[in-house]
């Protein structure tokens, strides 16, 4: 039998400890480090964390220093769960590639870094290419539903003269920060204030999605713009984490649009709310491939959020193993798929 | 500017043609050579075939000699539209190979052709390994739709527990032939008749589906399974080529299984029928994913076969063109794309 593929998580936040759940409910992985700067957390072996039974698996201890996992020989893999910016997790991924691990993580902006930081994500292929390894960052939303689908779909056509991709999800199940970054429980006057102050953050993606659009296609899309408009609600809509009075913000409503030439080309729309229900907005994911054929596809209720980007940077891994060395995005790798049997089953033989 | 990728097209059947013209409304492409036996064909300038207006990338002489056009530094592509089956096409897809040319096929089988004919696929791995080519089957089912969009769609998924499958389409705009291979217009003692016999040929393409699924998740499927019924129509549909009386078989209904382990994996439902809106039967294609989270997909109505499959062939070129030489599915390429702009942009580099 094959050694198990040895994993670092780094960051143990609801996606990362989700993420290191995910893997030990496999076979054939085995955690061997894992990384948090929460003292509630550090020096606790993980499997208390996790709250699941002792194993072999999972019974590293919580480190604040990464330099005691991420070293040489330690781990085949590192799982970076720490943030939603390139320049934020640029130092991590660096010390992870150099320590010849490959590298999948949950930060947005990494779905396709050269949007934003083309620079960083040159170092960072060089830096892959130097120490042999593959980073990828994914997730559902960048990385999979706004805009790998989307392609894919107009991979049966033969005319396409304009994309419009809708995702409405319900934010309920999410915790405080989630709240905040959307704006959630503010009036009009506060949310308007927040978007200009960047403190109401919205949807990280849109520009990533953009750009591996344009990829695909070999196209240069003009005038991308986005807005984030409040969604103000009718009835009085509650959480655990937040009441928000009828009248005031339950959540942020996001558009981007894409021209080719001077035709809009793609249109994004993405209202994320917390209880959509209370008023009758059913939530789903929606692409509309215009032109021939036309194409009308939805997932309804939405892919969920939490648990699907959990689940695709895990099944991830075995590809980004398999890869040839470099800074990849989805559209390099093969298709995403669960990991139904033993990951060892998945990746090829090692050298 | 880069030269014009060379094409060569084998068949001018429905699916040949339709690629012609697809072929020739892109730019970046150049129409070489088209090979067809009607002699009705054989002799004329492909443009006075297809109905449209001469020009420079349209007007080869329709051969019947595949020597004439299957020959070293004539082509860079040969798309191969004549057959279903990997043993009918073999010789000549190891022509157009042993000719330098990456080929993309039609064939049903060729979308997998491990799982019926895996000594011809070694075969074919081998010859297009020494002759440095790339050959690909394709379509929209098999293909795309039954089996490469359920695969990636368990890439969300943490757990899966089982695949439900449905595609609900109509055949009224097809010809004599497919009404023949369905069955549709016989009476149901003559339909069970000829699906015994092998005439009624029904839908070529599960086995190939359920091996792309199985290689996706590097498992084993016991008790692979299928089966044809036919669709008695209630009510008299008919269409240009064909007239059913009620009672009678207005289309063919698959049905195919896959178990893991003992329990049942997969199930695939395929109702092919003529007009199925007489008996309010809503056409469309359905995937459920059983597990977490359940997903429930659909693209209604069903993506048209006809020129999906025309559109999914020409798009994979460049990707085939690309790839490394061997002969590959769909499972091994990048995922598909439309081509909008200009398709050399999509080609790398040619040595």
């Amino acid at each position: 039998m094959k050694e198990k593929i040895r994993v670092v998580i780094w960051g143990l936040g609801s996606m990362g400890s989700g993420i290191a759940n995910m893997i030990l409910g496999k076979k054939g992985f085995k955690i061997v480090g894992a990384i948090d700067m929460d003292p509630n957390k550090v020096g606790k072996k993980l499997y208390e964390i996790l709250g699941v039974e002792e194993n072999e698996d999972n019974c590293c201890i919580v480190t604040k220093e990464p330099s005691e996992v991420i070293k040489r020989d330690f781990a085949e893999v590192c799982v970076i769960a720490t943030a939603s910016f390139t320049r934020v997790v640029f130092p991590l991924i660096k010390m992870a590639a150099e320590a010849g691990m490959d590298i999948v993580t949950t930060a947005e902006e990494m779905s396709y870094p050269r949007a934003q930081e083309p620079k960083l994500s040159e170092e960072m292929d060089k830096i892959a290419k130097e120490n042999k390894v593959s980073i990828l960052g994914t997730g559902v939303n960048p990385g999979f539903i706004m805009d790998l689908m989307v392609i894919m779909l107009t991979g049966v056509c033969d005319r396409v003269d304009s994309l419009e991709v809708s995702r409405i999800n319900d934010l309920a199940c999410f915790g405080k920060a989630v709240m905040v970054e959307q704006g959630i429980g503010l009036n009009k006057e506060e949310f308007i204030k927040g978007v200009k102050e960047d403190t109401v953050a919205g949807h990280v993606g849109f520009l990533e999605s953009f750009g591996m659009i344009e990829e695909a296609f070999a196209l240069k899309f003009n005038n991308i713009r986005q807005e984030k408009e409040p969604i103000l609600t009718n009835v009085p809509r509650s959480t655990d984490i937040v009441s928000v009075s009828a009248g005031d913000v339950a959540g942020c409503r996001q558009v981007g649009y894409a021209d080719l030439g001077d035709k809009l080309f793609v249109t994004m729309e993405h209202p994320q709310q917390i209880k959509p229900e209370l008023e009758q907005v059913e939530t789903g994911d929606y692409i509309k491939i215009n032109g021939v054929p036309e194409l009308n596809f939805q997932i309804k209720p939405e892919i969920p959020g939490g648990i699907a980007t959990i689940a695709i940077c895990v099944n991830m891994i075995p590809l980004v193993m398999n890869s040839e060395p470099g800074l990849k995005t989805m559209l390099d790798l093969p298709i995403p798929r669960a990991i139904i049997g033993d990951v060892r089953d998945l990746v090829k033989d090692r050298d």
